[in-house]
């Protein structure tokens, strides 16, 4: 607490955000470097505060600091608050974080039926005058009084079709005076009170209304949803007007240092001639190109455009701009530091570098790493108005539209025949995957960010949305419904799986793009990270991209999705549904040449990086169908009685589906418990692994570029990592005495279960490695099932701030964190060379992986996608950490 | 290591059992006490180890060892191994514990053609001298030379039915040349060698065999099931041959000082004149009651009985002893603790301390607290044969047996009109709950030990049987399969809920018992044990037997049990339903009066005890029909279209059911989840808990005899423990106010996360008390849904020692105990006073309640039924404690 709440321009700056809020701050400094600002004066944050804490009424003292700081203003302009010639003053709030909802802005306060008349015979123009004080009333009456906005537009609409005018601006006096009496009777008859002459009364209104804005229900929500304290409060900017509605000497714009869109280095902006600032956004007249300002005013654009470069060489960022011309007199009336897209800071950053304005380390700061996301999917053009019907969980980024289709062969078919196709499912299995393939994009009603389509597709880089609730199929009509309206198989959906929802109609797509910079500002943030970072891939392809984007080695490689291929789904069937071992056998060894296939072409790829393949971990039951759907097939099936042999086979099925059921798979039968039980599972994807790289070897690949990782999943206690290790070893080994050469490879362990970090000082002794599975740490650490979770409870937690943050989107540092540490501390402990990592989705999320930096971890392995997001975030968090 | 691998009985004494084992160190024992123990030696386990790890062959320091120890034997006893008089000696395994299935015993070792004369003519008796080859022949030949047992019995079978006798004694001479020359023919044939004549060769070819027999199949297991280490080794005791065969004035038996089945303190033994001491077990001739004796034999029965005496004052327990009488002289050839029934165990004790043999201390150790779980629900009696036909898991401990009924309907009709009735089915429901209460027991093919079944018996004190997969039940045609045997609806089962067995018909119950003993030994444990003890109770009746078994509070009321009886599941299911929060309140007014009525009684019961009652915990699909019966209920009436009304309600239901359903309930909407979603379903049930105690209060209970305990569930961050408090507190004060009085109460949580434990200093600023729910903090730390492991995995793990123990059953110290600690460590900083319980089923279990008394609990709470387990497992962990 500063005890002083009213601070002139004079005595502000750039620095004092927190206390004059954004706007005021950067008014001050813009008077201090001597700009042409209106002078004023703020009432601060804390005046605020303090209002807001006290029952909401001013206090004497800020009243007289507020019209001691009025009285210098008269005298420094030589003009009388409510006298003559009149001083007319803005309003406008400003808080520590631009904050949309919150009142904006009250301009030519001060008017009145006597003020106007001086304001008129000052300025030789009584039409202006009128203008002027019609528009006080109407925001006065909206913003400080709370008359409906609509109201005085009927008015005006009135007026205007009246005098057969298209613009309020064509209105004469006439038209003027009789809307302003129509005003003020608005205002007393909606607010029941009279609109107040007196200007002090005025002025002390509008405080309070910017003070009160800022709890408005817009506001507050907003805040909650961009995680802004609500105890910072709002300043209100208090500033001599000037006017761009003075004719056409006169005018009134905005402008960006940079183009915000994809940041050429050129001013750009627009402007209205006679003009006050809102008729700029109203969209009423349209503002023309700042270029035209050339002709129009050439000092004023001479003089605003040296203005810009002297903003930006202060702020050294790009700057976004409001200023008004006064008869050709430049003023300046905010600055602030502009947003913009990805595309443009990646080339602002990187253009700022190369004029010596900034250096690297700064570069990298101005990307929020975030941002990334938007360059690296097909999205959905945002400037476009979309007819949104649904919405579901956002289980795999990106974009796509196309036709619906129900069915898995027919959306193959259909693209096979250059059909864009949606593939849309209650939810899909193994059965389902040509189609998932075949298809843009995949959309279902159950299921959560694990089930089978979200992981398939996420495998794929593939949109999709899952859980969509709202949405139900009747494949047998042909028609879904939303809500109640029905619609037609075949009918166009766009789904966008970054925010989950799903869209009426072909959504207009944008193309990912990687521009030059991109690359440049990348290749900085590796001189800069200690992290490496690697890829969740498993296929040759993903691997290929990943090694483009800049992966340093595959942190993990999946072994399911490779048995959910169409033609294995078969094999996989009949390994599982084995009697006896032999046969299971007998099954893997069908296997065994297609893993060894996929096995050979990925490392192919990552010749001379590390390849950490996670041996089998998903429960059986996931190769098989659905349990709900055969219950009812073998239900007709009896009805009908006539297919008997058919009937046992599929009883037979469901008997094996319900007795490898489970009530809770997440803890399940799964991981190194299926390797322990099915020993020849694993035995078999170890000679797989082998094998490939016996087979690169006899392709002249150096055996020192081969750095396979074996991953054991799910380990918690001893036993089972030093049974899996000699399983491991011994199979391996075997090999290698047969084929009578060798490469070197490791053992080591996913940790994902609380138990593992904290005996992780004895799995140590038989790991080599410890990857973190923080997704599955994080479901069993806070006993959160993500399927069923983010559906349901997650989404109040996260309104109601019972969670800051989505755990499985940022890690929980609180608790999954000491986990993290503890894990690393014993483990090193044990063995001080271990090579710790982290692959689950954590590793591609900024604020995690800043966590992971901090942790001593060696490498993130995230989605290829997410891969220049993750070095981006390696390297801040090294800044981050140099900073503090 | 001692370097001394072979000891004579003067060398050893009882304190050397590692190196000599039982058998050895309790022979020097005797020896060095004084009482008549044939002399000998051991051959150490050491000997055992060393033989095992290096190839299997003794060495020849051994060989001269024992052959140093052989001559000393010689000359004391003034014979001559292999010579005249013949030395004959017994080998006799001997491990540091007791280990059925081991080499037991081979007798008469050092008999050949040659001294089996000498022999003859030293006795004066060639029968005897000829029986005792005929014995050492089939020992030899089936222990050492692994010829099959039933190959000699065939022989001698052949015998009887020759000389048309019923009893090998009976056999003459002439006979038994005849049968010593078949055994050594079929010695030469099945074992492809001759018997070995040469004496020493018999030795040390016995020798190993008993080295050998440690790693026999059945040895190996039983060291498994017991968990004794497999690398203690047996040692071998080898003793001069006394002889109980020499005529009716030798003897051979077995005694214990005290009745092993009720402790009665009477020396309880058997005996047989004329007989070696094979043939007391064997069951060929009846043996007579050691009362007897007296009469047959005076002198030595009277120095037998002082000899027990003796040895139980030097033990200071009861023994188990093994004796020979030859020629009226007696011979001591074992004692060991003997083994004991649980009602036994308690009696010895006590009148052991009556009679000031040992201590209170000393007393409440020789009871093993899980023993004492037989006499806390019917059993079954051990001593019958029974049919089983299959095995589920022990869902709830008690056994039961009944008609099989498949519908809970007609069981409780059947109930009603006094049968016994078994409730069978597939799973069961809330629907079937009337049914539950019905039946003597519960028997399901589906679920696991938290399934509905499972936790509402246990609940109730029922037997339970689930997850028994063998069982196919098929309610259609009324019958039911296992394997594939097919029986009727009304067979009768019969279940043992203690170790998941299910027997065809009606098996013999005994009957609990609680005696004197009982009550006094439990008394002396509350004198010394820190722990205070509540029980897990949802009852006035449950409640009223838990303070009876020496309940000091509840520490777990589960409020859920309340909502699923008969009456309210449709009240419940209305609040489920509601589609607003009024329809639910509604509902909730409805359910209010009901808890408040429990809870009322509750207290009653417990006055002047604390009373912790968790607020409501299963997500609530739990409350809801089963999702596949509805589904395909559902597909039927789709399917006949007639009911069109009925079809639109059980699709509502159905698609409530969909969307409540989780992949994962156990991580799911539950706990503190939905107190936050469902606020006014807490504060209903809040409310409910006030107002019974102020009936009570009405009543004339003094405020402070009502110390309610509110606790949530499942929480895992600050902010739900903060407005869980809030929402407590809120309602309570209005309540308090209206009523103008109030009476203390806390409010706490359960610790049931990993995150729960490592925020525990964040909870306790909120929470008064924590209760760890170990059930759930194992699930989650070790990442094992406890209803698919215990059916799947687990049984594998702990059978392969993957696991050394179920961590249900007995908390795993390493993973989860580290939590325990943390999270008592943290609470404790922020909140000093915090008290600190368990409520999981762990609290019920003696390893698990040594570690909690170490950890530095308040309090465990277990299952009325455990109570006494709970308190001497107790009083046994502070005396474990001072120990070390």
């Amino acid at each position: 607490m500063t005890g002083q709440y009213v601070y002139p321009f004079e005595k502000g700056d750039k620095s004092m955000k927190s206390i004059l809020g954004g706007k005021g701050a950067n008014l001050s400094e813009m008077a201090k470097i001597g700009l042409p600002v209106p002078p004023g004066f703020i009432v601060t944050t804390e005046a605020c505060n303090r209002y807001l804490s006290e029952g909401e009424k001013l206090w004497p003292e800020l009243e007289s600091d507020i019209l001691e700081n009025l009285k210098a203003l008269e005298q420094r302009v030589e003009r009388s608050f409510g006298g003559n010639p009149p001083l007319l003053i803005s309003i406008r709030s400003g808080a520590v974080h631009s904050m949309p909802g919150m009142m904006d802005t009250i301009l030519n306060l001060g008017l009145n039926p006597t003020t106007v008349e001086h304001l008129s015979r000052e300025a030789g123009d009584r039409h202006f005058a009128l203008d002027c004080y019609r528009r006080f009333l109407q925001m006065f009456g909206d913003v400080v009084l709370k008359v409906g906005h609509h109201n005085f537009e009927n008015i005006l609409t009135e007026a205007r079709r009246e005098k057969q005018v298209k613009t309020d601006s064509e209105l004469d006096e006439a038209a003027l005076e009789k809307i302003i009496e129509d005003f003020s009777a608005l205002i007393l008859k909606e607010s029941g009170r009279e609109f107040p002459l007196d200007v002090k009364e005025q002025l002390f209104m509008a405080v309070e209304a910017v003070f009160k804005s800022w709890n408005t229900d817009r506001a507050v929500v907003y805040r909650q949803a961009n995680r802004i304290p609500d105890d910072l409060g709002t300043a209100v900017n208090v500033q001599v007007m000037v006017f761009g509605n003075l004719g056409e000497d006169s005018a009134t714009g905005v402008a960006f240092t940079r183009n915000p869109s994809n940041g050429e280095p050129k001013i750009y902006g627009e402007y209205l001639l006679n003009a006050q600032g809102e008729d700029v956004v109203a969209g009423i007249r349209t503002p023309r190109p700042l270029e035209g300002l050339k002709e129009d005013l050439p000092e004023a654009y001479e003089q605003f455009i040296d203005t810009c470069r002297i903003l930006e060489k202060h702020y050294l960022d790009m700057q976004d701009i409001e200023f008004t011309i006064e008869r050709k007199k430049l003023y300046m009336l905010q600055t602030r530091t502009g947003k913009r897209t990805a595309s443009a800071a990646m080339r602002i950053a990187v253009d700022m570098v190369d004029e010596g304005l900034i250096d690297k380390t700064e570069a990298l700061q101005r990307i929020e790493p975030d941002q990334l996301e938007q360059l690296m999917h097909w999205r959905i053009d945002p400037d476009v108005e979309l007819n949104y019907i649904a919405s579901g969980l956002p289980a795999s980024p990106g974009a796509a539209s196309g036709k619906v289709v129900f069915d898995a062969d027919r959306t193959h078919d259909m693209a096979e025949e250059g059909e864009k196709v949606l593939l849309v499912r209650p939810e899909t299995t193994p059965d389902d995957i040509h189609g998932i393939i075949a298809a843009k994009g995949v959309l279902t009603s159950r299921g959560g960010m694990t089930s089978h389509a979200a992981v398939v597709a996420r495998g794929m880089g593939k949109p999709c949305v899952c859980g969509c609730e709202k949405l139900r199929i009747d494949p047998g009509k042909g028609t879904f419904y939303v809500d109640d309206q029905e619609y037609q198989e075949g009918e166009i959906l766009s789904i966008d799986g970054t925010t989950g929802q799903v869209i009426l109609g072909e959504a207009p797509l944008i193309e990912p793009q990687f521009t030059d910079q991109f690359y440049e500002l990348l290749s900085w943030a590796d001189d800069i990270r200690r992290l490496k970072v690697r890829a969740n891939v498993d296929n040759p392809d993903d691997a290929r991209r990943a090694v483009e984007l800049g992966a340093q080695g595959i942190g993990l490689c999946r072994t399911e999705h490779m048995f959910m291929a169409a033609e294995r789904i078969p094999v996989v069937q009949k390994m599982i549904l084995s009697t006896d071992q032999e046969k299971r056998e007998a099954a893997l060894e069908e296997l065994l040449p297609m893993q060894q296939d996929d096995f050979k072409g990925i490392f192919k790829e990552m010749a001379g990086y590390p390849v950490t393949i996670r041996l089998l971990d998903p429960p059986l039951h996931e190769f098989l169908p659905n349990r709900e759907e055969l219950l009812l097939e073998v239900d007709q099936l009896q009805r009908k009685g006539s297919d008997q042999e058919q009937l046992r086979d599929k009883e037979k099925l469901l008997q094996k589906v319900q007795s490898l059921s489970e009530y809770n798979p997440m803890l399940g039968h799964r991981g190194c418990r299926l390797g322990l039980v099915y020993p020849e599972i694993y035995r078999m994807q170890v000679r797989a692994i082998i094998l490939a790289a016996f087979e690169l070897l006899e392709e002249g690949i150096a055996p020192e570029k081969l750095q396979p990782e074996i991953m054991i999943p799910l380990v918690g206690h001893r036993e089972e990592m030093d049974r899996m290790r000699q399983l491991v070893e011994e199979t391996v080994s075997e090999l290698f005495e047969e084929k009578g050469k060798q490469f070197p490879y490791l053992v080591g362990t996913m940790i994902e279960l609380p138990r593992a970090c904290l005996v992780a000082d004895q799995l140590a002794g038989s790991a080599e490695f410890f990857s973190f599975g923080t997704n599955d740490l994080t479901q069993t650490t806070l006993g959160y099932s993500r399927d069923d979770s983010e559906g349901k409870f997650l989404p109040f937690y996260l309104q109601k701030k019972i969670l800051t943050a989505n755990p499985f989107a940022e890690i929980d540092q609180e608790g999954v964190g000491q986990l993290v540490d503890i894990a690393i501390q014993k483990g090193k402990e044990a063995r001080p060379g271990l090579k710790v990592g982290i692959c689950g989705e954590h590793g591609g999320d900024p604020a995690s992986i800043r966590f992971f930096n901090a942790a001593g971890l060696d490498y993130v392995s995230c989605s290829p996608y997410r891969l220049p997001i993750a070095r981006l975030s390696a390297a801040r968090a090294v800044i981050m950490e140099k900073e503090n």
